[in-house]
């Protein structure tokens, strides 16, 4: 299928202004674009910068969230973007790519000087990563309205800060976030662009994907409470090692996860007293897990459960679970999804769309819009570190790729 | 067989001194009685209170060992102790209980005005715990000559003070602890009163048993490295997870322990990085082994090593090992178990020996005197904590059968 019309972006200059920005505000550990801190409205600063060369002026909502329109008086607009805000020690490309590859769509157009048949919004939503007071993806969840501003309230940061305190400090007032929901109005697609952050791109060699949506997540705490007792007084036959039970729980999820062709993950696990010298008496396993069918989630979720108590039983422990969090699968918009497999496939990338693993802002944003996601691989899968990177061709590939997208998204409607 | 001749220990006594001990030096939290500290100072007064009434002066040697002897003029003598410190938030019994009962000894013959054909000698080990600077048996390893001063004059305690500055505190100088191995060659035999500290001897509705040795230890530090990766984004079958490759092992190992009559222990597991949403790319992994046959021991360590390796190998993680620490099974001596049981078989205890799966400082004492010792149940094998008891009718059958077994080996040598 043929191109739409409009303006290219420009990859080279896009990935210049990560470096850039990398520059500005990482160091030799990583990104340290915390939200709500200096260095993450150094980030904001430097994008303003950017958008000032247009000659658009950034303004920011009720939740702190950043939006940037090239002609803000026509109706409805497409939104594109993603987040600045990066966990501690993070990587250069998470989230930061979707806002300079955003930066780029804006630019393109306004460089060519040209006016899209819809108009163009970026926007840079706050705390996607919810690395300092745990809450993700804040600014969008505000957005779509699921924000429940009574939940977070009390949340505090590793200083002992509250998430109130730090948002006043950016001049946002949590009883207010809501409030930008009110730009919904005004919109009527959502695009990102974002790493993939996993392994399966680079091991197919695809260098661009179009995302049909992201898997549900059901993230419990079990707890197997048994006896602490004496390493070397208490014979095997009379232990109640609560340690144990959480080993075979965990790897009998892992073969739930195989069966129900999700992931299942049980990386946290903290025993209790946890010296060599005794038998665990209590320990604490996180259970995370996901599929982007709603069934195949709950049929894991409940064989989960039940793997927790027969291993409990087994090993004459209690077992008490508790809903950390959850999500519904979230699929993305099926004609947004169809031009993004077009734009995708042209530029020789996949065909069949991924299913996100991990949770985006689009995610939030698709509860209220039709959104799409576009991604590109993770060298090694690795994220989160500052190890994360992309080939600079599969780089350029998706912001060409993203470009193209918007165009047809444009010419569409 | 008739009870050797000899005065009676009074029991009642004792545990009057046990719970004045507790009074002193507890509180709501447990014995607090923490070598090297101003509790466990106080422990001692109240200990040479208790020998000053029978006309009994207490010395201290090199390593912080106390000593009380009832007729110092003739050799060799018969040692008979325990340990009056504790850990923190410990048990009342731990260690005390073999003291006061050595204090029960001695004041039988003084009140009694007779003198024993051997002389007997009060012992109480300095620092047996090892609770702030993580090394056990030190006064007995000392007098034992197996401590090496240059291996522990690094060790610090949790407020950064160093071991030799804690000793100093108490007139011990690190360099001369050794010196105080010249007292073996006063002494024939040395006896300990101790609480089992596991759940057998109750179970059997035992009250009191000779002890025929201590299990040897191997721990060990089992290091899985695989790759942190996201939780959300990694398929499961390109997970290479450190923390499920330590739970197969320590499942084994659990294995392992069974087959060789043995107890294997897997307490402490720390997953890195240890959170929800990352694949654990690191385990760190203690495996305790203990087994009173050095064979076995042999075979299960080398099996736990074996199957570390495996369950590396599968899923694709590296494993390196490294000693923590490992101790050879210690049989005490043939002919003072064999009266140490007569005593308890007398008294209605176990007619065969226990091996003690806990070390004691009976363990560095028999590498160079003859040496053995007697158990008392502890209701739900509880210990190191306040919830630490045995019943009143147990302690007085195992204070009354030290004592008796104290008689028989005056009487034999």
């Amino acid at each position: 299928m043929a191109a739409a019309p409009g303006p290219a972006v420009d990859a080279g200059r896009v990935i210049a202004d990560l470096r850039e920005l990398q520059r500005r505000t990482g160091d030799a550990q990583g990104a340290q674009r915390l939200c709500w801190g200096a260095v993450w409205r150094q980030a904001r600063e430097f994008l303003a910068e950017l958008l000032g060369e247009i000659g658009v002026e950034p303004e920011r909502d009720e939740a702190g969230n950043l939006w940037a329109s090239l002609d803000e008086d026509r109706e409805p607009a497409i939104a594109v973007g993603s987040h600045v805000d990066s966990v501690p020690d993070g990587g250069w490309l998470d989230g930061a790519l979707g806002v300079m590859a955003a930066v780029g769509v804006l630019r393109a157009w306004a460089e060519a000087g040209e006016t899209p048949a819809r108009p163009l919004t970026l926007v840079d939503w706050a705390d996607e990563e919810g690395a300092r007071f745990g809450r993700s993806l804040f600014g969008s969840s505000a957005f779509a309205g699921t924000l429940e501003p009574d939940q977070v309230r009390a949340l505090t940061d590793p200083d002992g800060r509250t998430l109130p305190e730090a948002l006043a400090d950016n001049d946002v007032d949590l009883d207010r976030v809501l409030d930008c929901g009110a730009r919904r109005q005004g919109l009527g697609a959502y695009l990102e662009l974002h790493i993939e952050q996993g392994p399966v791109m680079e091991a197919e060699g695809m260098a661009v994907a179009a995302v049909a949506g992201c898997a549900g997540v059901e993230r419990h705490r079990f707890r197997f409470d048994g006896q602490a007792s004496h390493a070397g007084t208490t014979p095997m036959d009379r232990r109640r090692d609560a340690g144990l039970a959480a080993a075979d729980a965990a790897l009998r999820i892992e073969g739930i996860a195989v069966r129900n062709h999700g992931v299942a993950t049980t990386g946290a696990l903290v025993l209790r007293p946890g010296i060599a010298t005794a038998v665990a008496g209590e320990a604490e396993l996180l259970v995370d897990l996901r599929n982007p069918d709603p069934d195949s989630l709950a049929t894991m979720l409940a064989e989960a459960l039940s793997s927790g108590q027969i291993e409990a039983d087994k090993r004459d422990c209690e077992l008490s679970t508790e809903l950390v969090w959850r999500i519904d699968p979230i699929p993305f918009d099926e004609q947004l999804v169809a031009l993004a497999r077009e734009a995708a496939s042209d530029a020789g990338g996949r065909d069949d769309p991924l299913t996100s693993g991990a949770l985006h802002d689009a995610a939030e944003v698709a509860r209220v819009l039709p959104a799409a996601m576009v991604f590109v691989p993770s060298i090694g899968g690795i994220s989160h570190a500052k190890e994360e990177d992309t080939a600079e061709a599969d780089l350029a590939a998706g912001i060409e790729t993203f470009g193209a997208l918007v165009n047809r998204v444009v010419a569409q409607t």
